[in-house]
């Protein structure tokens, strides 16, 4: 894998808020999204911008513990990027989004995410069958980094790379931007099948 | 803050109507637009275009009283936008769209709307954390603007810069454009999240 | 107003498609569109195309009675639009679209649609408040033209330019083409609200 | 029925994927497509790219037995595709998309699918009008294409070109890829009718 340089990556990351805003996944200034470089830094979106609009200059370099490379203000949770990309070293890409069913499962179990027998779930690095049981975690969700970082850090197993935080959206990473681009793709389409379903079951259950 | 002369402002009104109407909150030809003008007068949508095909032309000039100041009818609700500019001295830009998820919810609820836990709040000006409590006030629905103005100078405190009116839509009003329509997505989210969180709740509670 | 020529009639009516596609009126080849044209023949959309993906070639000339006048075959419905055309003397345009919620409503209720209480409801000629109760007429499907023309005649009374045929779709008409891609805009919105509060009431209720 | 040479199909099938991706059924990189050529070969999509993003370089030729004919990897699936061909030798085309309302369909009935009384069956060959019940029929996912296909040819007669795989999707055919685009509009239109209907009635009910 070709690690790219600062412009490729500002590129990417455009493109990528333009795909998921199409797919109401970027509403408002929501989410932040990021690349590793070819020079050992990171491309990192830059707080406020909306996703969906975003050009080059909404883009800033960024350590590996997301200290700003560049006068410019990453996101305070540009933390968590910085701890995914320590804990999979593998990672070059994340994405964190908002989504309507995501944040809907949140609010109403208690538990975990359970994802069972889906074919999409083969979207999934190592995962080759439908016939299984995909655990998205799920924590709290928190303005202290430090705070939400260690909770994460007992919550995520790397299995599935992803996780939900509680009334807030999700994060996905992997090898490429495009592959995350459809692990987002993937699981709204996912949380979706959930929710109606709930929707149905929950009335007829009554 | 510069503000923008009339044609910059109507430049914006235009492409706030096509941002809004892609997310299906400018159905037919509801909603009303408008700014502050550098030399003290307001652009405002004329009555009756459709706010996802706006051009310029479809842009008045108003004063502070909503009163016309070229020959084109600014829309009844043009009072309301007025009402706004002068309790909140601060605004600059207001945007009045409809929603389903927004008419829904004043369709099911006696009381004002509640948003509570979302971190999708941090959007509006002043909140910082998820944990907080946000009042969207809901005034009735009335064809006297008069009438509908005194109720509303009752219900909003201007916490929020936001307000809902029965079976009709919502307003929000900020110091940019951008910013009012960042607000629209949050909120047209937050809504959708409620309703969607209520389908699934009323059916398991039955 | 100035009644248009065919390519006129045709570029708008194509128009037309791409706005009711856009927002999921079209789906595959449904829907059949027409106008009065400045020389008393009446432009209408070619059985069997896709309404998203119009061009001029798929539109044909019929007279006032949906007779083909040139070697293109009309929808079997163009009758239910010469019966409009003939009623209401003062329509130029005439739209039929598919519509989910539509659908949904003519499914679940046996009687005919009642929209109360909406702003939206303004869009309709001579309605001035929301304070209204407006009825739109349900007929049941039928593949015999003469049949069906018959239980319109009994139950459309022009006092609102709509009508549902269950299980089916709806149709509106007025002076423009654009009013009735308005009006189009506004039934879905309005019969969306519907379905959304009937889905929390339905639950609730139980 | 002149069948189109390889750049040509490769064209349609790039422009189908856009079309389904636009209304959703084409999340992150599922379904695949495939028509068949002049030249007794078939057009088919190489495994693992977004089909709302295909470059004719994501298509491929395969044999009647979906053996690749060229140096690329078709989806295990094809065998599917193959089935069809050699079970109904008219079919110029073939459709498997994914679909949020079709899973759900799915995973909440035990039994086929049964749709009855919507005017838009009248899309299907065959069927004149909407006084029909038709049947698509469900099979259990699995990733053995050998098991798949056995369970496919009990259950599949052909009335209607299209099934259900539990969890997964659901193919269509015909004898070009715009019909097949269109039955895919309008299996997603009476799926998402269903589906609505249920959520209401699930809550009625209760």
């Amino acid at each position: 894998m070709t690690l790219p340089d600062f412009n490729t990556a500002a590129d990417e990351i455009c493109r990528a808020g333009m795909l998921l805003d199409a797919r109401n996944m970027a509403p408002a200034t929501s989410g932040n999204y990021s690349m590793r470089l070819n020079d050992g830094a990171f491309a990192m979106t830059v707080s406020g911008h909306h996703k969906g609009r975003l050009v080059p200059a909404n883009i800033m370099r960024v350590d590996a513990r997301a200290r700003p490379l560049e006068d410019k203000k990453p996101s305070a949770e540009a933390l968590l990027h910085a701890q995914i990309y320590r804990l999979f070293p593998a990672t070059n890409a994340i994405l964190h989004v908002h989504s309507v069913p995501g944040a809907v499962l949140t609010r109403l179990l208690k538990e975990d995410v359970v994802l069972e027998g889906y074919e999409m779930l083969k979207i999934f690095p190592g995962i080759a069958t439908h016939d299984v049981r995909v655990v998205i975690p799920v924590v709290g969700n928190s303005q202290d980094m430090e705070e939400l970082s260690a909770e994460l850090s007992k919550k995520i197993k790397g299995d599935v790379p992803a996780y939900l935080i509680r009334d807030h959206g999700f994060y996905v990473w992997g090898d490429t931007m495009e592959s995350c681009v459809n692990m987002c793709e993937a699981l709204e389409y996912l949380f979706a099948c959930e929710v109606e379903t709930l929707k149905i079951k929950a009335g007829a259950r009554a």
